[in-house]
């Protein structure tokens, strides 16, 4: 691998690559195929072959892909063969929901702590989290060494959170906030709109 | 417009623009341009202007986009200028915050009724909404009418439920459950599932 340059859109596909394979491998499964893995995902073969070129040999021709080990690969490709402690800015029902979710197990990550600016809130538990004040974030999230954050506050808040999270260390935040943030590089955003999502089929609909 | 083909690319960033060009509204702007949307988007001002050029003459050479206008146009494109009925399947914790969500509003839909298949949770309030059984799911909703859905039930009932709403008329599918699902086309599935994100953004960290 090195230093090699791969196209962000390649390294956007392999979280999904690994997700299926890590359902196959609970399922049971030893080896799977770029053609299987293809119709899953609704990605061609041929792209998925392309796409894991890129970091090495990792299946042989015919014989398809030994799933335990292309699950381990990608971990450490996408670097989460350890947990990434997750803080959560924001305790109201989306920011709860988030805190309280199974599906970051195994996955790489852990939400670590869960904050809020409401008096009422701070100090409430949501499932094993006491909220912290959100005043406080900047130095508990740098003195934790957190290194990712999601932020489920109000639209009006969400740039000024961002910009705190980078200040504290924070590089990638996933935005559940419905607006557009700037973060300065190398902190990255990513979002999650379900809108977005529900426009770009709507165009479908007649 | 037209039966002209436009990659799906392309229409996955239309409401990326009309996100940001409603929040300039908001904001009480009246004009802009393809610059300012691509700064505030991260995307280039040439693939914005090639974009929304597929559709027609939005804007005029040096004096930009009438703001108003071109939400107008975006909001036809994708068939938003209308409120869609969106039924959720699964009243846990995401569900249930998805039901309350206030992100819908002016986006083009709206939660109409929320399933689960647990009679503690039948018959239960989540907001203003009654927690329908969802044994009555198929019947409920091709009564309804309603084209779209959000499943927020466990990885191993997604698929289950997915093919429940298709034979029920549903046309467009958000899953919050992580798992990769399959629909009968011109049925569509999109995904929200936020360790994609999160590992996207850990392959970048040190």
């Amino acid at each position: 691998m090195g230093n090699k340059h791969i196209p962000d859109i390649i390294i956007g596909r392999l979280p999904q690559y690994l997700r299926s394979l890590q359902r196959m491998g609970r399922e049971g499964r030893q080896v799977t195929s770029s053609q299987e893995l293809g119709e899953r995902l609704g990605i061609s073969a041929a792209q998925i072959r392309k796409d894991l070129s890129q970091f090495g040999e990792f299946g042989k021709q015919g014989s398809g892909y030994q799933i335990d080990y292309l699950v381990e690969q990608l971990q450490n490709i996408l670097h989460v063969n350890k947990e990434w402690d997750v803080a959560v800015v924001g305790a109201g029902d989306i920011g709860s929901a988030v805190a309280r979710y199974k599906g970051f197990i195994n996955r790489g990550f852990r939400v670590a702590m869960i904050f809020d600016s409401d008096p009422r809130k701070i100090g409430t538990k949501i499932g094993d989290y006491t909220v912290l004040d959100s005043q406080m974030m900047k130095e508990i999230i740098q003195e934790a060494g957190i290194k990712m954050a999601m932020i489920a506050v109000p639209a009006e808040k969400a740039q000024e959170v961002a910009n705190l999270l980078v200040e504290a260390g924070v590089k990638a935040i996933l935005n559940y906030a419905p607006i557009s943030i700037t973060v300065t590089p190398p902190a990255r955003v990513q979002y999650i709109d379900p809108s977005i999502h529900l426009q770009r089929m709507a165009y479908y609909m007649e």
